[in-house]
């Protein structure tokens, strides 16, 4: 994994070989983003059980149900992990009485369909929410949901490439994103290698550029879709949502289907992190605040449906009541 | 001057020998606040008048004026830097006649007594103000309005003091306000000297924290109110305004009367100082963007008079519609 905690400045490759450092990597935000935390538990289970030896029966039941609570309990709000070790879990389920060789083979291979199914599902959201961006447009993104927080190609930013790629001028505005700087860090650093203009701005100044620029849409990623249209993701989306509303600029969220969690009714059941105030307090290691004061750090916000003007998928857009229409999408073949 | 870029990590104290150099440390933003900019461009002018030998006549009059002119060229936007330079050219202009030795000693001491006022009329905006805050009080800040960016007390932070001092309970969650970081350096270190209750966000998180928490208030400070109240304050104070609009909790103003710019009809004639990318770029001296991405660095926006639920200066609290109401506190005598 490349480590995004160093990004810009350093291009680091970390190769882990258990299961426990891919848990501490997700942990550490090492990798992130939805999707691409997902195919990293995928991979990191895969290769848990490739350490195994000599296991069957319930005591290999009880190591592989032990590498995925390991996994499942680095971060709490974005659902495609779930939804990763859940297929992983199937496989499992569906060949524990082959022979361990076997399993291991076949986890491997369905880890390494997780991040192959990724990569096509950004292409096709790219090819739906394309069509809802203008030629000439400045979009406005929040955080990373690129090629670094997916297995490739981004959503939010896929979205954008592929508007690119058909032949329109976009223009980007990214808020840089605090405390952790995905704007600043990782979505100006994907942007610029494709040679697409983009301008960082701090995330206070969202409203300002909104009220006197020209601002088409704004576009997003998501850690969790709940079944209503709720949307959580990094925090300050929902700022940006409601400056959006208020200068009548429409708000988009690009996602694949396994963002979404039809077991989760409302935004207000969906568990939002909170790390560390030290990611708050300090910034490249340096103290920017005094001693002994006290911060926030929920990593992620909820941003109501009535905020969201489409949400773009791999089976096609949503648009409110979202209720229906996610349950239509889901249940269309992908095309 | 102590160095606010430095705080809260060092406290260093600068001495000054010339006009020239407060003009640096006003446009590097070793001070910075509107009323702190006011004084200290009343003692630069001070202090360059005194540094003057054997002139008069025409010839004093142009290097007062070319004095005056360097400490109006620092900084565009807060108006108490062309208020109390106004207040140094009326002494000057009624005293130009008399010995030079005499014009130092009028100047040192309307200098002096801009300082001393702004203590008093702090003091009056924190009587006045406190009233607006309810007994156990969230209170949100943007930015530094506190003893820092005044001669002492505080505009915003003085309301809250005063609230304080009055016997109320008052917890504070300060933006931290990048690029400069005005709240989690310097509101925070000021609050927690001052024993008052202080936890720092990012300034994304003000909307999350006003859908998820109680928020009594919104409080800031101002660098140019015009004639009809709209607001130019730190960029981002119009994100913050537009949040607590949507989530219907007070946004409140706090400035002296010498903030009020009766000559400005609206915000839109207000200038707005660019700064340098850098600021938005780097992070105590390390850069947090790619190389060669552009950003964006507007020190200020306008908060439309609309979003502003009162404006408390020294005189009394002004409600809409503000360009009668302002008017009227111009009238009124200091009580």
């Amino acid at each position: 994994m490349i480590d995004q905690r160093l990004l810009p400045n350093e291009e680091v490759y970390n190769l882990y070989q258990s299961h426990e450092q891919v848990a501490d990597a997700i942990r550490s935000m090492v990798i992130r983003g939805a999707p691409a935390i997902g195919v990293a538990a995928a991979m990191g289970i895969a290769l848990g059980v490739r350490n195994l030896r000599n296991l069957s029966g319930t005591e290999l039941d009880s190591r592989f149900e032990a590498i995925c609570q390991l996994l499942a309990q680095t971060r709490p709000t974005a659902v495609n992990l779930f939804w990763a070790i859940n297929r992983m879990r199937r496989v499992y389920d569906a060949n524990k009485h082959h022979p361990l060789p076997e399993i291991k083979e076949l986890l491997q291979q369905e880890a390494i369909q997780v991040y192959q199914e990724d990569i096509t599902v950004n292409r096709r959201i790219g090819d739906h929410g394309q069509a809802l961006l203008p030629n000439q447009a400045t979009v406005l993104t929040h955080c990373n949901a690129g090629a670094l927080a997916t297995a490739g190609f981004g959503t939010a930013l896929g979205v954008i490439r592929a508007a690119v790629n058909a032949g329109k001028s976009i223009r980007v505005l990214a808020d840089e994103t605090r405390p952790f700087l995905q704007g600043a860090r990782l979505t100006a650093w994907e942007l610029m290698k494709d040679n697409i203009p983009v301008a960082l701005i701090t995330d206070s100044m969202a409203g300002h550029v909104m009220k006197t620029e020209e601002v088409q849409a704004v576009i997003v990623g998501a850690d969790r879709v709940a079944a209503n249209g709720d949307v959580a993701n990094k925090i300050g989306t929902y700022t940006v949502a409601v400056l959006a509303k208020a200068h009548r600029i429409p708000f988009y969220v690009a996602a694949p289907m396994s963002t979404i969690d039809f077991n989760t009714a409302t935004g207000a059941d969906i568990p939002i992190e909170q790390r560390s105030e030290q990611e708050v307090l300090e910034l490249n290691g340096k103290r920017i605040a005094p001693d002994c004061v006290t911060a926030r750090n929920p990593a992620f916000d909820v941003t109501p449906a009535e905020y969201v003007s489409a949400i773009i998928t791999e089976n096609g857009v949503a648009r409110p009541p979202y209720a229906a229409s996610l349950r239509a999408l889901a249940k269309s073949c992908v095309s």
